[in-house]
């Protein structure tokens, strides 16, 4: 394995121990992490908390439900492919579906810059209505709050869900160990290069169009076919990186990725090398991770391009015994390289 | 009656028909319900949403759940009595209670702007973890965003609850009628000018407390003493005036308060006269409004004044047969008059 310099592959500045609230903080990666150990788990504990699944797994009664929060803040509010109201009913959603969960139904809670325009609240307001109706959950309860103009930036918005929990995909137990294979459900960072395209019309010729979909068909999928999955995570901030890093610590393994399989949209492939990014660290919005065992890979990727979300499903790596770098990936000519944990604040108000 | 010129009573603009988001749609009063019956309850249409409870009623196999959902923008973050933490956590366990829920678990979702103090998030989250364990509730899950500096003003708090429903106080088919009275746990006004005074220093001379707590002491006193009770709301954003009208309106009734029966503390008292406000309309964070048949009402204030939160308990109306106007208040010299609907933007970002 070639160490190379490390730094090469992960353009993102250190955490540095300030007194404030770094942006970082808010990216899904390794500031994130610090973050929470120190001010959340080290407070609240629990072990339902303490699982830092997707989403809570609570049994109330014989009954297994799925609880998940998200607050939304994208900048800005539509982008190619979505919009912030698309983002919170998708993002909530898909995170009970990657505990197993089917979504059962959702809170709405609104924060509006006073002069919000109405037109845009009505278009954001019909995109989670029709969100909705494709996930097939209903908003049951909400709130909203209005702040004077320049104490919030247009709109935020937090959905909170609650899921049923079914027989599932994923067994609780499962451990993903030497010789599992990793897949991914499609292309990857399109979420994430679809804003920053939106956020500066110059850089690019054409509409980056984001990933951001539900991973419900995905997930049904698999299971219809009775598919073994070890684990699942949809690769949200911090990408898939954050999500191998995550696993690598969690099971004591390493991963390697194979780069040249990873699969990249053409124009998301051009906006990460213009800005110097690794698509492997870019958000989505509306793309899977999953482990299985190495038997069944065929059929976990058959099952995942029998649905139109998953129609560029393709395993991208592979997992070994805890090796030097908890996460790897093979570039160009066979050279192996670490892959740092991203630590954030690259690309901050992506969801 | 006298009619006279009920604009009097009520220092509160009319609703502006812009075409932008305007502060009063947050202020939980008229506009709040004008805005959410156009935006909201016009578009997500399902019976759980409509009965307008203060958390969602939901039903999974035999399972009886509460769910509710509050965004928190309080400025200051900090107020005597309590914090946006405290506040969080006793606003989203007040829902429930006021649904005979008890809680079970709470998500956190945190709004951060870049560059807050993190010695100020330590002390408003170990004023959330305090509040949990004084409600008896968890932190299962959470999330955590970061907006550049100016995007957001300091902190905003979105916390939802579950909470499992228990045998209560009220009946879900209670009705409110002729001859019932209308009683309150303690001094009104106290949160709403413990924040206005926050933010004008030089106003009074001391500090007032917010009354930011938890109705859950109360509402279990009501139910151990088996007082049925036929309504009863926390007297949030519209304060009390704004709960007299939503019963009102729901079950077509008239309600009359009786002005010197209503607890007001003399400092709230002072402020309200100084800034020319009812505190009937003055927000409260841990002050309920209840309804119960004339043979009970001693009974329920007993039951109130047994526990530390309720001892300002005290009966201040009575409900009528539908009559002209569907709120009065008697006011001093028994001379009564309409009290109207509030109508919001009196008190921005007070909760």
């Amino acid at each position: 394995m070639n160490e190379g310099d490390p730094n090469l592959h992960c353009p993102i500045p250190a955490v540095s121990p300030a007194d404030v609230v770094e942006l970082a903080v808010g990216e899904g990666a390794k500031a994130s992490r610090l973050f929470l150990d120190k001010f959340i788990h080290n407070r609240f504990k629990n072990q339902t908390l303490q699982r830092r699944d997707d989403a809570a797994i609570l049994e109330i009664d014989a009954l297994q439900l799925a609880f998940t929060t998200d607050s939304f803040v994208v900048e800005p509010y539509f982008f190619p492919g979505g919009d912030i109201g698309k983002l919170a009913v998708c993002g909530t959603v898909n995170d009970l579906s990657m505990v197993n969960a089917d979504p059962t139904c959702l809170s709405l809670s609104l924060i509006l810059e006073e002069g919000f325009p109405l037109s845009d609240l009505s278009r954001i307001l019909d995109s989670v209505e029709k969100w909705c109706q494709k996930a097939n959950v209903e908003i049951v309860c909400g709130d909203t709050k209005v702040v004077p103009k320049g104490k919030v930036d247009g709109i935020f918005i937090n959905t909170s869900g609650l899921g049923r929990r079914v027989k599932g995909v994923t067994s609780p137990n499962s451990v993903v160990k030497e010789h599992d294979v990793v897949l991914v459900s499609g292309p990857i960072g399109c979420h994430g290069m679809s804003v920053m395209a939106a956020r500066n019309p110059g850089l690019v010729e054409t509409e980056i169009e984001s990933d951001c979909g539900l991973l419900l068909p995905l997930v049904q999928s698999l299971r219809n076919r009775e598919v073994p999955v070890k684990a699942m995570r949809d690769a949200t901030r911090g990408g898939v990186a954050a999500v191998l890093h995550e696993w690598a610590r969690q099971f004591d393994v390493s991963i390697s990725v194979d780069e040249e399989s990873v699969p990249v949209r053409s124009d998301v492939r051009g906006l990460t090398e213009l800005l110097g990014l690794d698509p492997l660290f870019v958000a989505n919005e509306g793309t899977m991770v999953v482990v299985v065992d190495s038997t069944f890979a065929k059929a976990a990727v058959e099952a995942m391009r029998s649905v139109p979300i998953g129609v560029g499903a393709t395993r991208i790596g592979n997992v070994h015994a805890g090796r030097r770098y908890p996460v790897t990936v093979v570039r160009g000519l066979g050279k192996e390289v670490p892959l740092l944990e991203p630590t954030g604040a690259m690309l901050p108000r992506i969801c």
